[in-house]
Protein backbone atom coordinates (compact mmCIF):
# COMPACT_ATOMS: atom_id res chain seq x y z
CA UNK A 1 0.00 0.00 0.00
CA UNK A 2 1.23 3.39 -0.95
CA UNK A 3 1.11 5.31 2.72
CA UNK A 4 3.54 2.16 3.53
CA UNK A 5 6.09 2.64 0.33
CA UNK A 6 6.14 6.21 1.46
CA UNK A 7 6.71 5.22 5.27
CA UNK A 8 9.65 2.77 4.19
CA UNK A 9 11.01 5.46 2.00
CA UNK A 10 11.08 8.07 5.10
CA UNK A 11 12.34 5.49 7.43
CA UNK A 12 15.31 4.45 4.66
CA UNK A 13 16.30 8.51 4.17
CA UNK A 14 15.43 9.28 7.80
CA UNK A 15 13.84 11.78 6.69
CA UNK A 16 10.33 12.87 7.31
CA UNK A 17 9.69 15.94 5.22
CA UNK A 18 8.30 17.26 1.67
CA UNK A 19 9.69 20.26 -0.08
CA UNK A 20 6.89 22.33 -1.66
CA UNK A 21 6.89 23.28 -5.07
CA UNK A 22 5.57 26.22 -4.91
CA UNK A 23 7.46 28.70 -7.84
CA UNK A 24 6.19 32.08 -7.28
CA UNK A 25 7.48 34.79 -9.77
CA UNK A 26 9.69 36.69 -6.54
CA UNK A 27 11.47 33.04 -6.03
CA UNK A 28 12.46 32.28 -9.41
CA UNK A 29 15.94 33.36 -10.77
CA UNK A 30 15.34 35.57 -13.56
CA UNK A 31 14.79 34.34 -17.18
CA UNK A 32 14.50 30.73 -15.62
CA UNK A 33 11.43 28.37 -16.39
CA UNK A 34 9.22 26.54 -14.32
CA UNK A 35 9.96 23.32 -14.80
CA UNK A 36 13.80 24.37 -15.31
CA UNK A 37 13.42 25.38 -11.63
CA UNK A 38 12.21 22.81 -10.07
CA UNK A 39 14.03 19.96 -12.29
CA UNK A 40 16.92 21.55 -10.91
CA UNK A 41 15.80 21.34 -7.15
CA UNK A 42 14.64 17.79 -7.62
CA UNK A 43 17.74 16.95 -8.98
CA UNK A 44 19.54 18.07 -5.74
CA UNK A 45 17.12 16.71 -3.44
CA UNK A 46 16.26 13.04 -4.75
CA UNK A 47 18.54 11.70 -2.91
CA UNK A 48 18.00 12.56 0.74
CA UNK A 49 14.17 13.82 0.37
CA UNK A 50 11.14 11.60 -0.29
CA UNK A 51 8.46 13.77 -1.69
CA UNK A 52 7.67 17.13 -3.11
CA UNK A 53 4.18 18.49 -3.31
CA UNK A 54 3.69 21.34 -6.10
CA UNK A 55 0.96 23.80 -5.07
CA UNK A 56 -1.10 23.77 -8.57
CA UNK A 57 -2.12 27.00 -8.30
CA UNK A 58 1.26 28.62 -8.85
CA UNK A 59 0.45 26.00 -12.14
CA UNK A 60 -2.82 27.03 -12.78
CA UNK A 61 -1.88 30.56 -12.89
CA UNK A 62 -0.30 30.54 -15.80
CA UNK A 63 -2.75 28.85 -17.99
CA UNK A 64 -1.69 25.60 -19.86
CA UNK A 65 2.14 26.58 -20.11
CA UNK A 66 1.83 26.80 -16.57
CA UNK A 67 -0.18 23.42 -16.08
CA UNK A 68 2.33 22.04 -18.87
CA UNK A 69 5.02 22.07 -16.56
CA UNK A 70 3.21 20.98 -13.72
CA UNK A 71 3.31 17.39 -15.40
CA UNK A 72 6.75 17.88 -16.14
CA UNK A 73 7.32 18.45 -12.89
CA UNK A 74 5.31 15.71 -11.51
CA UNK A 75 6.65 13.07 -14.24
CA UNK A 76 10.10 14.12 -13.43
CA UNK A 77 10.08 14.01 -10.02
CA UNK A 78 8.26 10.24 -9.82
CA UNK A 79 11.01 9.51 -12.40
CA UNK A 80 13.77 10.51 -10.22
CA UNK A 81 12.04 8.16 -7.73
CA UNK A 82 9.94 11.14 -5.61
CA UNK A 83 6.86 10.72 -3.97
CA UNK A 84 4.38 13.34 -5.55
CA UNK A 85 1.88 14.92 -3.14
CA UNK A 86 -0.57 16.96 -5.38
CA UNK A 87 -1.65 20.15 -3.50
CA UNK A 88 -4.91 20.55 -5.45
CA UNK A 89 -7.48 20.73 -2.51
CA UNK A 90 -10.22 19.52 -4.85
CA UNK A 91 -14.06 19.15 -3.54
CA UNK A 92 -17.18 17.96 -4.94
CA UNK A 93 -19.63 15.71 -5.52
CA UNK A 94 -20.65 12.28 -6.86
CA UNK A 95 -19.90 12.13 -10.85
CA UNK A 96 -17.80 15.46 -10.48
CA UNK A 97 -15.76 14.16 -7.28
CA UNK A 98 -15.14 11.07 -9.63
CA UNK A 99 -13.64 13.41 -12.57
CA UNK A 100 -11.19 14.71 -10.37
CA UNK A 101 -10.11 11.97 -8.65
CA UNK A 102 -9.54 10.75 -12.54
CA UNK A 103 -7.94 13.56 -13.32
CA UNK A 104 -5.43 13.51 -10.12
CA UNK A 105 -5.31 10.08 -9.03
CA UNK A 106 -6.74 7.71 -11.44
CA UNK A 107 -3.59 7.34 -14.37
CA UNK A 108 -4.52 10.70 -16.47
CA UNK A 109 -2.52 13.15 -17.33
CA UNK A 110 -1.87 14.78 -13.46
CA UNK A 111 -1.21 11.69 -11.93
CA UNK A 112 0.50 11.70 -8.66
CA UNK A 113 0.75 9.23 -5.76
CA UNK A 114 -1.21 11.53 -3.23
CA UNK A 115 -3.50 14.58 -3.70
CA UNK A 116 -5.02 17.22 -0.84
CA UNK A 117 -8.88 17.20 -1.02
CA UNK A 118 -11.60 19.53 0.94
CA UNK A 119 -14.10 18.04 3.51
CA UNK A 120 -16.76 20.94 2.95
CA UNK A 121 -19.25 19.19 0.92
CA UNK A 122 -19.20 15.83 3.10
CA UNK A 123 -18.73 11.98 2.75
CA UNK A 124 -20.11 11.54 -0.35
CA UNK A 125 -17.94 14.35 -2.01
CA UNK A 126 -14.74 12.10 -0.70
CA UNK A 127 -16.04 8.19 -1.75
CA UNK A 128 -14.78 8.59 -5.14
CA UNK A 129 -11.52 9.43 -4.09
CA UNK A 130 -11.57 6.53 -1.61
CA UNK A 131 -12.56 4.10 -4.61
CA UNK A 132 -10.08 5.41 -6.66
CA UNK A 133 -7.18 5.19 -3.46
CA UNK A 134 -8.61 1.58 -3.62
CA UNK A 135 -8.41 0.27 -7.68
CA UNK A 136 -5.03 2.79 -8.55
CA UNK A 137 -3.23 2.29 -4.80
CA UNK A 138 -3.09 5.82 -3.69
CA UNK A 139 -3.44 8.01 -0.90
CA UNK A 140 -4.92 11.52 0.17
CA UNK A 141 -4.61 13.80 2.55
CA UNK A 142 -8.40 15.49 4.04
CA UNK A 143 -7.86 19.15 4.77
CA UNK A 144 -8.50 18.83 8.75
CA UNK A 145 -6.83 21.67 10.58
CA UNK A 146 -5.16 23.97 8.42
CA UNK A 147 -1.86 26.36 9.12
CA UNK A 148 -3.35 29.62 8.40
CA UNK A 149 -4.94 32.17 11.15
CA UNK A 150 -8.03 32.31 9.35
CA UNK A 151 -8.33 28.49 10.12
CA UNK A 152 -9.75 29.27 13.29
CA UNK A 153 -13.22 30.94 11.26
CA UNK A 154 -15.10 27.81 10.37
CA UNK A 155 -12.79 24.83 12.23
CA UNK A 156 -12.62 25.91 15.20
CA UNK A 157 -15.99 26.45 15.66
CA UNK A 158 -17.41 24.23 18.84
CA UNK A 159 -20.44 21.63 18.03
CA UNK A 160 -21.43 19.57 21.27
CA UNK A 161 -17.62 20.19 22.75
CA UNK A 162 -16.01 19.43 19.71
CA UNK A 163 -14.32 21.53 17.06
CA UNK A 164 -15.37 21.55 13.44
CA UNK A 165 -11.62 20.00 12.43
CA UNK A 166 -11.74 16.88 15.34
CA UNK A 167 -14.78 16.07 13.84
CA UNK A 168 -13.83 16.26 10.38
CA UNK A 169 -10.63 14.58 11.85
CA UNK A 170 -12.69 11.78 13.38
CA UNK A 171 -14.32 11.09 9.76
CA UNK A 172 -11.07 11.00 7.98
CA UNK A 173 -10.09 8.45 10.70
CA UNK A 174 -13.04 6.27 10.12
CA UNK A 175 -12.88 6.74 6.15
CA UNK A 176 -9.47 5.65 6.23
CA UNK A 177 -10.28 2.05 7.67
CA UNK A 178 -10.28 0.02 5.10
CA UNK A 179 -6.56 1.10 3.29
CA UNK A 180 -4.90 0.71 6.78
CA UNK A 181 -1.18 -0.18 5.92
CA UNK A 182 1.44 -2.70 7.38
CA UNK A 183 2.70 -0.17 9.69
CA UNK A 184 -0.61 1.05 11.11
CA UNK A 185 -1.61 4.05 9.14
CA UNK A 186 -4.12 4.40 6.32
CA UNK A 187 -3.51 6.09 2.96
CA UNK A 188 -6.38 8.59 3.88
CA UNK A 189 -4.26 11.15 5.69
CA UNK A 190 -4.58 14.65 7.04
CA UNK A 191 -3.87 18.07 6.70
CA UNK A 192 -2.72 19.61 10.38
CA UNK A 193 -0.74 22.95 10.95
CA UNK A 194 2.52 22.90 12.21
CA UNK A 195 0.96 26.34 13.41
CA UNK A 196 -0.96 24.60 16.46
CA UNK A 197 0.95 22.74 18.44
CA UNK A 198 -1.65 21.84 21.15
CA UNK A 199 -3.80 20.42 18.09
CA UNK A 200 -1.11 18.67 16.40
CA UNK A 201 -0.67 16.66 20.10
CA UNK A 202 -4.03 16.25 20.60
CA UNK A 203 -4.76 14.89 17.35
CA UNK A 204 -1.97 12.53 17.40
CA UNK A 205 -3.59 10.88 20.27
CA UNK A 206 -7.17 11.17 19.12
CA UNK A 207 -6.25 9.77 15.29
CA UNK A 208 -3.80 6.68 15.87
CA UNK A 209 -4.30 5.15 12.06
CA UNK A 210 -4.46 8.95 10.71
CA UNK A 211 -0.84 9.94 8.84
CA UNK A 212 -0.45 13.89 9.11
CA UNK A 213 1.00 16.30 6.61
CA UNK A 214 2.25 19.59 8.27
CA UNK A 215 2.21 22.92 6.23
CA UNK A 216 3.75 25.41 8.56
CA UNK A 217 7.09 24.70 9.59
CA UNK A 218 9.81 27.49 9.17
CA UNK A 219 8.20 30.34 6.96
CA UNK A 220 5.23 30.70 8.86
CA UNK A 221 6.43 29.83 12.09
CA UNK A 222 6.20 26.47 13.37
CA UNK A 223 9.22 25.35 14.72
CA UNK A 224 10.69 21.68 15.35
CA UNK A 225 9.51 21.79 18.75
CA UNK A 226 6.31 22.32 17.57
CA UNK A 227 5.80 19.86 14.71
CA UNK A 228 7.82 16.78 16.98
CA UNK A 229 3.93 16.72 18.38
CA UNK A 230 2.59 15.42 15.15
CA UNK A 231 4.43 12.16 15.56
CA UNK A 232 4.07 8.99 17.57
CA UNK A 233 5.95 7.64 20.24
CA UNK A 234 8.19 5.99 17.70
CA UNK A 235 8.73 9.15 15.33
CA UNK A 236 6.21 8.11 12.78
CA UNK A 237 3.12 9.16 11.73
CA UNK A 238 3.83 12.26 9.93
CA UNK A 239 5.80 14.63 6.94
CA UNK A 240 6.77 17.78 7.00
CA UNK A 241 6.34 20.26 4.62
CA UNK A 242 8.49 23.18 3.69
CA UNK A 243 8.25 25.55 0.13
CA UNK A 244 9.68 28.97 0.49
CA UNK A 245 11.85 27.81 3.33
CA UNK A 246 13.88 25.41 0.85
CA UNK A 247 13.39 26.56 -2.85
CA UNK A 248 13.80 30.33 -1.75
CA UNK A 249 16.92 29.59 0.77
CA UNK A 250 19.26 30.80 -1.64
CA UNK A 251 17.83 34.47 -0.62
CA UNK A 252 19.01 33.49 3.05
CA UNK A 253 21.88 35.21 3.91
CA UNK A 254 23.09 32.07 5.55
CA UNK A 255 23.30 30.11 1.91
CA UNK A 256 25.14 33.05 0.51
CA UNK A 257 27.32 31.74 -2.46
CA UNK A 258 25.05 28.88 -3.25
CA UNK A 259 23.09 29.07 -6.38
CA UNK A 260 19.53 28.52 -5.58
CA UNK A 261 19.13 24.40 -6.11
CA UNK A 262 22.34 23.69 -3.89
CA UNK A 263 20.72 26.16 -1.46
CA UNK A 264 17.60 24.07 -1.43
CA UNK A 265 19.94 20.65 -0.61
CA UNK A 266 21.74 22.74 1.88
CA UNK A 267 18.31 24.03 3.58
CA UNK A 268 16.83 20.64 3.11
CA UNK A 269 19.57 19.23 5.21
CA UNK A 270 19.23 21.51 7.54
CA UNK A 271 15.60 20.92 7.96
CA UNK A 272 15.71 17.00 8.56
CA UNK A 273 18.50 17.34 10.80
CA UNK A 274 16.49 19.67 12.93
CA UNK A 275 13.48 17.38 12.77
CA UNK A 276 15.84 14.41 13.57
CA UNK A 277 17.18 16.26 16.57
CA UNK A 278 14.05 16.92 17.87
CA UNK A 279 12.68 13.46 17.22
CA UNK A 280 15.47 11.54 18.77
CA UNK A 281 16.38 13.72 21.59
CA UNK B 1 -20.42 46.14 -10.66
CA UNK B 2 -20.98 42.45 -13.00
CA UNK B 3 -23.95 41.15 -10.49
CA UNK B 4 -25.73 44.05 -11.69
CA UNK B 5 -25.19 43.27 -15.12
CA UNK B 6 -25.93 39.57 -14.86
CA UNK B 7 -28.96 40.69 -13.03
CA UNK B 8 -30.03 43.39 -16.06
CA UNK B 9 -29.82 40.43 -18.29
CA UNK B 10 -32.06 38.12 -16.33
CA UNK B 11 -34.43 40.45 -16.59
CA UNK B 12 -34.23 41.03 -20.46
CA UNK B 13 -34.40 37.48 -21.02
CA UNK B 14 -36.88 36.72 -17.88
CA UNK B 15 -34.93 33.94 -17.69
CA UNK B 16 -32.76 33.17 -14.31
CA UNK B 17 -31.28 29.81 -15.33
CA UNK B 18 -27.91 29.09 -16.03
CA UNK B 19 -26.79 26.18 -17.84
CA UNK B 20 -24.44 23.72 -17.18
CA UNK B 21 -22.16 22.20 -19.53
CA UNK B 22 -20.71 19.07 -18.31
CA UNK B 23 -19.64 17.18 -20.88
CA UNK B 24 -19.43 14.10 -19.54
CA UNK B 25 -18.71 10.93 -21.77
CA UNK B 26 -22.12 9.06 -21.24
CA UNK B 27 -23.65 12.66 -22.51
CA UNK B 28 -21.72 13.18 -25.51
CA UNK B 29 -22.34 12.15 -28.80
CA UNK B 30 -20.00 9.72 -30.45
CA UNK B 31 -16.86 10.93 -32.00
CA UNK B 32 -18.29 14.65 -30.81
CA UNK B 33 -14.89 17.04 -29.59
CA UNK B 34 -15.77 19.21 -26.31
CA UNK B 35 -15.72 22.24 -27.55
CA UNK B 36 -17.69 21.37 -30.43
CA UNK B 37 -20.21 19.88 -27.91
CA UNK B 38 -20.70 23.27 -26.22
CA UNK B 39 -20.33 25.55 -29.27
CA UNK B 40 -23.68 23.93 -30.63
CA UNK B 41 -25.12 24.09 -27.18
CA UNK B 42 -24.34 28.12 -26.63
CA UNK B 43 -25.45 28.65 -30.35
CA UNK B 44 -28.10 27.37 -29.47
CA UNK B 45 -29.24 28.94 -26.31
CA UNK B 46 -27.41 32.37 -26.47
CA UNK B 47 -30.20 34.25 -26.89
CA UNK B 48 -32.36 33.27 -24.75
CA UNK B 49 -30.15 32.03 -21.33
CA UNK B 50 -28.08 34.94 -19.75
CA UNK B 51 -25.28 32.15 -18.16
CA UNK B 52 -23.76 29.19 -18.78
CA UNK B 53 -21.87 27.38 -16.00
CA UNK B 54 -18.75 24.83 -16.88
CA UNK B 55 -17.72 22.39 -14.46
CA UNK B 56 -13.81 22.26 -14.65
CA UNK B 57 -13.78 18.98 -13.37
CA UNK B 58 -14.62 17.93 -16.23
CA UNK B 59 -12.31 19.28 -18.41
CA UNK B 60 -9.00 18.91 -16.00
CA UNK B 61 -10.02 15.17 -16.12
CA UNK B 62 -8.79 15.06 -20.03
CA UNK B 63 -5.47 16.69 -18.80
CA UNK B 64 -4.17 19.95 -21.05
CA UNK B 65 -6.31 18.82 -23.88
CA UNK B 66 -9.48 19.43 -21.51
CA UNK B 67 -8.11 22.54 -20.02
CA UNK B 68 -7.86 23.78 -23.66
CA UNK B 69 -11.58 22.76 -24.79
CA UNK B 70 -12.10 24.56 -21.63
CA UNK B 71 -10.76 27.66 -22.62
CA UNK B 72 -12.13 27.26 -25.93
CA UNK B 73 -15.78 27.13 -24.66
CA UNK B 74 -15.64 29.89 -22.19
CA UNK B 75 -14.09 32.46 -24.41
CA UNK B 76 -16.80 31.47 -27.10
CA UNK B 77 -19.79 31.58 -24.86
CA UNK B 78 -18.31 35.29 -23.80
CA UNK B 79 -17.74 36.14 -27.50
CA UNK B 80 -21.46 35.52 -27.73
CA UNK B 81 -22.28 37.57 -24.64
CA UNK B 82 -22.96 34.76 -22.16
CA UNK B 83 -21.82 35.40 -18.20
CA UNK B 84 -19.41 32.65 -17.45
CA UNK B 85 -19.75 31.13 -14.20
CA UNK B 86 -16.52 28.82 -13.21
CA UNK B 87 -17.40 25.93 -11.15
CA UNK B 88 -13.98 25.39 -9.62
CA UNK B 89 -14.68 25.14 -6.01
CA UNK B 90 -11.14 26.30 -5.56
CA UNK B 91 -9.88 27.06 -1.81
CA UNK B 92 -6.54 27.87 -0.26
CA UNK B 93 -4.76 30.58 1.85
CA UNK B 94 -2.95 33.96 1.26
CA UNK B 95 -0.48 33.68 -1.67
CA UNK B 96 -2.01 30.63 -3.37
CA UNK B 97 -5.71 31.84 -2.97
CA UNK B 98 -4.29 35.24 -4.64
CA UNK B 99 -2.71 32.51 -7.59
CA UNK B 100 -6.24 30.97 -8.32
CA UNK B 101 -7.84 34.23 -8.06
CA UNK B 102 -5.28 35.26 -10.54
CA UNK B 103 -6.17 32.46 -12.48
CA UNK B 104 -10.01 32.43 -12.62
CA UNK B 105 -10.99 36.28 -12.40
CA UNK B 106 -7.48 38.09 -12.87
CA UNK B 107 -7.18 38.38 -16.43
CA UNK B 108 -5.40 35.58 -17.53
CA UNK B 109 -6.19 32.42 -19.55
CA UNK B 110 -9.36 30.98 -17.28
CA UNK B 111 -10.46 34.59 -17.31
CA UNK B 112 -14.32 34.23 -16.44
CA UNK B 113 -16.93 36.64 -14.45
CA UNK B 114 -17.77 35.03 -12.00
CA UNK B 115 -16.00 31.66 -9.96
CA UNK B 116 -17.13 28.98 -7.28
CA UNK B 117 -15.22 28.90 -4.10
CA UNK B 118 -15.12 27.09 -0.73
CA UNK B 119 -15.05 28.55 2.70
CA UNK B 120 -13.09 25.66 4.53
CA UNK B 121 -10.34 27.15 5.16
CA UNK B 122 -11.87 30.65 6.23
CA UNK B 123 -11.75 33.98 5.49
CA UNK B 124 -7.71 34.55 4.91
CA UNK B 125 -8.87 31.95 1.91
CA UNK B 126 -11.54 34.62 0.45
CA UNK B 127 -9.63 37.83 0.77
CA UNK B 128 -7.41 37.49 -2.52
CA UNK B 129 -10.91 36.48 -4.18
CA UNK B 130 -12.61 39.74 -2.74
CA UNK B 131 -9.17 42.09 -3.72
CA UNK B 132 -10.19 40.75 -7.42
CA UNK B 133 -13.73 41.40 -7.64
CA UNK B 134 -12.93 44.87 -6.92
CA UNK B 135 -9.76 45.59 -9.03
CA UNK B 136 -11.29 43.61 -12.26
CA UNK B 137 -15.15 43.81 -11.54
CA UNK B 138 -15.97 40.17 -10.94
CA UNK B 139 -18.35 37.85 -8.64
CA UNK B 140 -18.08 35.03 -6.61
CA UNK B 141 -20.66 32.43 -5.46
CA UNK B 142 -19.38 30.90 -1.85
CA UNK B 143 -19.82 27.14 -1.12
CA UNK B 144 -22.99 27.49 1.39
CA UNK B 145 -25.36 24.57 1.17
CA UNK B 146 -24.58 22.45 -1.23
CA UNK B 147 -27.02 20.18 -2.87
CA UNK B 148 -25.44 16.35 -2.36
CA UNK B 149 -27.12 14.03 0.81
CA UNK B 150 -23.57 14.40 2.64
CA UNK B 151 -24.05 18.44 2.83
CA UNK B 152 -25.74 17.36 5.71
CA UNK B 153 -22.42 16.02 7.02
CA UNK B 154 -20.27 18.91 8.06
CA UNK B 155 -22.64 22.08 6.98
CA UNK B 156 -25.50 21.25 9.20
CA UNK B 157 -23.98 20.76 12.78
CA UNK B 158 -25.00 22.96 15.32
CA UNK B 159 -23.16 25.63 17.04
CA UNK B 160 -24.72 27.77 19.26
CA UNK B 161 -28.06 26.95 17.84
CA UNK B 162 -26.85 27.69 14.37
CA UNK B 163 -26.10 25.45 11.38
CA UNK B 164 -22.00 26.17 10.40
CA UNK B 165 -24.04 26.93 6.73
CA UNK B 166 -25.89 29.51 8.46
CA UNK B 167 -22.45 31.08 10.14
CA UNK B 168 -20.90 30.69 6.68
CA UNK B 169 -23.89 32.22 5.07
CA UNK B 170 -23.83 34.97 7.45
CA UNK B 171 -19.81 35.79 6.19
CA UNK B 172 -20.98 35.73 2.66
CA UNK B 173 -23.18 38.13 3.46
CA UNK B 174 -20.31 40.57 5.29
CA UNK B 175 -17.40 39.51 2.76
CA UNK B 176 -19.86 41.38 0.40
CA UNK B 177 -20.59 43.91 1.64
CA UNK B 178 -17.83 46.63 0.16
CA UNK B 179 -19.83 45.02 -3.20
CA UNK B 180 -23.61 45.69 -3.22
CA UNK B 181 -25.03 47.04 -6.86
CA UNK B 182 -27.76 49.34 -7.68
CA UNK B 183 -30.30 46.16 -7.22
CA UNK B 184 -29.45 45.52 -3.82
CA UNK B 185 -27.68 42.15 -4.38
CA UNK B 186 -23.29 41.69 -3.94
CA UNK B 187 -20.85 39.90 -6.22
CA UNK B 188 -20.35 37.82 -3.47
CA UNK B 189 -23.21 35.27 -4.07
CA UNK B 190 -23.59 31.88 -2.40
CA UNK B 191 -24.23 28.40 -3.64
CA UNK B 192 -27.46 26.97 -1.61
CA UNK B 193 -29.28 23.76 -3.32
CA UNK B 194 -32.58 23.35 -4.51
CA UNK B 195 -32.80 20.27 -2.82
CA UNK B 196 -33.37 21.64 0.75
CA UNK B 197 -36.35 23.91 -0.21
CA UNK B 198 -36.67 25.28 3.41
CA UNK B 199 -33.10 25.70 4.37
CA UNK B 200 -33.40 28.37 0.93
CA UNK B 201 -36.41 29.71 2.29
CA UNK B 202 -34.66 30.40 5.72
CA UNK B 203 -31.63 32.30 3.76
CA UNK B 204 -33.26 34.27 1.27
CA UNK B 205 -34.84 36.22 4.55
CA UNK B 206 -31.79 36.15 6.34
CA UNK B 207 -29.41 37.34 3.64
CA UNK B 208 -30.94 39.99 1.90
CA UNK B 209 -28.04 41.22 -0.15
CA UNK B 210 -26.75 37.76 -1.09
CA UNK B 211 -27.66 36.31 -4.65
CA UNK B 212 -28.07 32.51 -4.39
CA UNK B 213 -26.85 30.07 -7.46
CA UNK B 214 -29.11 26.95 -6.98
CA UNK B 215 -28.07 23.69 -8.13
CA UNK B 216 -30.32 20.73 -8.06
CA UNK B 217 -33.16 21.51 -10.06
CA UNK B 218 -34.33 18.93 -12.15
CA UNK B 219 -31.89 15.86 -11.95
CA UNK B 220 -31.51 15.94 -8.73
CA UNK B 221 -34.74 16.29 -7.66
CA UNK B 222 -34.90 20.27 -7.00
CA UNK B 223 -38.76 21.46 -8.72
CA UNK B 224 -39.70 24.77 -9.69
CA UNK B 225 -41.71 24.98 -6.06
CA UNK B 226 -38.52 24.28 -4.20
CA UNK B 227 -36.48 26.56 -5.94
CA UNK B 228 -39.23 29.89 -6.44
CA UNK B 229 -38.26 29.90 -2.44
CA UNK B 230 -34.51 31.37 -3.33
CA UNK B 231 -36.04 34.59 -5.02
CA UNK B 232 -37.22 37.75 -3.01
CA UNK B 233 -40.73 38.91 -3.39
CA UNK B 234 -40.25 40.85 -6.54
CA UNK B 235 -39.09 37.32 -8.12
CA UNK B 236 -34.99 38.46 -8.00
CA UNK B 237 -31.99 37.46 -6.49
CA UNK B 238 -31.06 34.15 -7.64
CA UNK B 239 -29.99 31.71 -10.77
CA UNK B 240 -30.80 28.40 -10.97
CA UNK B 241 -28.46 25.99 -12.87
CA UNK B 242 -28.94 22.74 -14.80
CA UNK B 243 -26.71 21.13 -16.41
CA UNK B 244 -27.60 16.99 -17.45
CA UNK B 245 -31.23 18.52 -17.75
CA UNK B 246 -30.25 20.45 -20.68
CA UNK B 247 -27.26 19.50 -22.10
CA UNK B 248 -28.81 15.74 -22.24
CA UNK B 249 -32.26 16.61 -22.91
CA UNK B 250 -31.66 14.74 -26.25
CA UNK B 251 -31.71 11.37 -24.46
CA UNK B 252 -35.28 11.79 -22.83
CA UNK B 253 -38.40 10.17 -24.96
CA UNK B 254 -39.93 13.92 -24.89
CA UNK B 255 -37.37 15.62 -27.09
CA UNK B 256 -36.82 12.44 -29.46
CA UNK B 257 -36.30 13.83 -33.08
CA UNK B 258 -34.32 16.56 -32.12
CA UNK B 259 -30.23 16.45 -32.05
CA UNK B 260 -28.74 17.23 -28.86
CA UNK B 261 -28.39 21.12 -29.62
CA UNK B 262 -32.10 21.66 -30.43
CA UNK B 263 -33.21 19.45 -27.44
CA UNK B 264 -30.99 21.62 -24.97
CA UNK B 265 -32.36 24.62 -26.52
CA UNK B 266 -36.17 23.14 -25.82
CA UNK B 267 -35.31 21.90 -22.85
CA UNK B 268 -33.93 25.42 -21.39
CA UNK B 269 -37.32 27.25 -23.01
CA UNK B 270 -39.21 24.60 -20.87
CA UNK B 271 -36.71 25.24 -18.00
CA UNK B 272 -37.39 28.88 -17.85
CA UNK B 273 -41.14 28.65 -18.46
CA UNK B 274 -41.53 26.37 -15.68
CA UNK B 275 -39.38 28.60 -13.36
CA UNK B 276 -41.51 31.79 -14.50
CA UNK B 277 -44.85 30.09 -14.33
CA UNK B 278 -44.37 29.40 -10.28
CA UNK B 279 -42.48 33.21 -9.94
CA UNK B 280 -45.57 34.66 -11.24
CA UNK B 281 -48.42 32.14 -10.36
Amino acid sequence: MIIDRLMDKIEQMQNPTVVGLDPTPDIMPQNMGIFDFNKAIINEICDIVPAVKPQIAFYEQHGIAGLQAYIETISYARQKGMFVIADIKRGDISSTAQAYADAHIGGGQFDVDFATINPYMGSDAIQPWLNNCQVYDKGLFVLVKTSNKGSSDFQDLIIDGKTLYTIVGENVEKWGAELVGNHGYSSVGAVVGATHPKELADMRKSLPCTFFLVPGYGAQGGTAADIALAFDKNGKGAIINSSRGIIAAYKQEKYAGLDFAKAARQSAINMRDDINNVLKG
